[in-house]
């Protein structure tokens, strides 16, 4: 105990005795407290280091898509993999010589792609549960997910996570699981994803609404499998591997917070691991980052997935590190406040 | 002009052609759709380029600060430029491992520092005139600061340049070009800087009204040597050549937003020249930001100056570049909407 209040001391120390107004880098002074908090154990190693940046894509299809819930059908989950494994998609343009190593993951796609060493295999089925009239996973899923997630993890050299998604849909069970999990209606929570029509949200609402009253239970854990999906379920016991593993997480948009939501749910301490890269333009996600507590590094306006906003926020992660590290002191300068 | 027109049409349907929901990329798009502008001047060559990003940090002393509206003495001025040459500064660490090339310019610190290859000089005395009794500029150091702003860019082999400074006061000047310019009180404008307590804000405030009532003409350029400083005035002139010499030009904070102000008074069509990267912590620069309509990209509390959230937008700007250029569209994948 002493210890770890000696390191928070240390940390504080450390960033308040750099040459400048204490507090003028703003977050970037508390994200290098908080990659400090993780990474530091030790008062003789005050240094931060991001090892190998490992963006995760997490794919899925979704039994709710056929009801016209989203603009696109399902199969442009397929395609959009394909893109990633190409360097064809938004998000490859934007780790374009960057540190950052892509792994994408099949959770369970309904066209397969050929085998091939570019893309992880952790597929649960060709497509998720319709969460408005069945749960998303079997049990034996849910188990297979968490098994999936854990190998997953412990295969990555890496100490920083970024969490990204595709899947055509993947709105809808995230909004069910923030519906479900803080109270609220559909809503208060359900929005237009990559921008469906009045009509389509009209329906979207509706089905959250009966998806939601089909399950009594608040246990995060059943949340997760009866109104997830595929790679929402993956998502979230890979976050609780993470944090096991003591690796950072950053946190991507709207589906990936649901994610990160439960993993909270279930292990409250995963918060310290948790980066929350941006806010996004699902109406309902400032909401959602504020119950959360979170302060999300960007605002750009995103509303892509395929951790696009995670992508963005390294370089602000390798700035308060480099900051951390490199940044002169008063002391070094010689200099008595 | 239908040419422009043409090549408008054409960066709109190169962003909206790629294989995502039209807008899904936000801010991101409209830095591409900006850049393209600059950069594309012909149907022909449709990629964006960034080359050798400039990160400049203008240092300059200031009369105003012997009043004590600072949290630290005008000798600090001289040690962080020394700070910046040793690579100890905030800015310093985060630019490291990055692509900016910097450049500090002394535009008149009361210690000048040992001539060296590492800093430009610019050098328009020791300190400039105390705005709260005399103009901060002669005329003769005016245009001397025109002179040096255009060397310094015309010398730089770049399209694209951060804009940073350092002045221990530099939040005064700041404050009464932009009460002047708007037709506001100090009361309106005036904030703590890095962090002066209430008794320093009611004098700097006072020292402020009184500089801005010393003038009558509302012209920019008379603005600027009148109420401006060493390195506000060759930022502004920097910024005008960066424009006439076709170059994108990153505002950082307060300071530097003071100098992009009078240069769009001075020269409207700079505008589309202007990346905001972010709103500082400084009271007034949000308010400041909406009166110029523009829409910084960063929201990080930073309140340091020296080019720091200059130096963190430059990541998204090359995804904006890298999204423009690489990220492949519906036709790519023979897809017709």
């Amino acid at each position: 105990m002493s210890t770890s209040i000696d390191l928070t001391q240390l940390i504080q120390n450390t960033i308040n005795g750099k040459i400048k107004p204490i507090g003028s880098l703003g977050k970037i002074e508390s994200l290098a407290a908080q990659i400090a908090s993780v990474q530091i154990t030790e008062p003789s190693h005050n240094k931060l280091h991001l090892q190998n940046p490992s963006l995760l894509i997490f794919a899925g299809d979704h039994g709710i898509a056929k009801h016209n819930v989203s603009i696109a059908p399902s199969d442009v989950t397929s395609l959009m993999v394909n893109c990633f494994i190409n360097s064809q998609a938004a998000i490859n343009s934007f780790i374009k010589d960057t540190d950052w190593q892509l792994h994408v993951i099949d959770c369970g796609i309904q066209r397969e792609l050929p085998a091939q060493t570019a893309i992880i295999n952790a597929r649960l089925g060709n497509c998720c549960g319709d969460i408005s009239e069945v749960p998303a996973l079997s049990e034996s899923q849910f188990k297979q997910a968490k098994i999936n997630a854990e190998q997953i993890i412990t295969n990555l050299n890496t100490n920083i996570i970024g969490f990204g998604e595709m899947g055509i849909a993947n709105t809808s069970p995230a909004s069910a699981i923030f519906a479900k999990l803080f109270g609220l209606s559909a809503n208060d929570i359900v929005g237009v994803g990559t921008g469906i029509n009045n009509d389509q949200l009209d329906i979207k609402r509706s089905l959250i609404d009966k998806a939601i009253s089909r399950i009594d239970s608040n246990e995060p854990k059943n949340i997760l499998r009866e109104l997830g999906s595929f790679e929402i379920a993956t998502m979230a016991f890979a976050m609780l591997e993470s944090f096991k593993q003591n690796k950072l997480i950053i946190v991507d948009g709207f589906i990936v917070t649901a994610a990160a939501a439960i993993a909270l749910a279930i292990e409250p301490q995963i918060k310290s691991h948790l980066i929350y890269a941006h806010v996004s333009n699902e109406s309902a996600h400032k909401q959602v980052l504020a119950r959360l507590n979170s302060e999300p590094l960007l605002d750009l306006s995103l509303r892509l997935g395929e951790g696009t906003g995670a992508a963005l926020a390294l370089p602000l992660i390798q700035a308060a590190v480099n900051f951390y590290n490199h940044m002169a002191s008063f002391d070094d300068l010689g200099i008595t406040l």
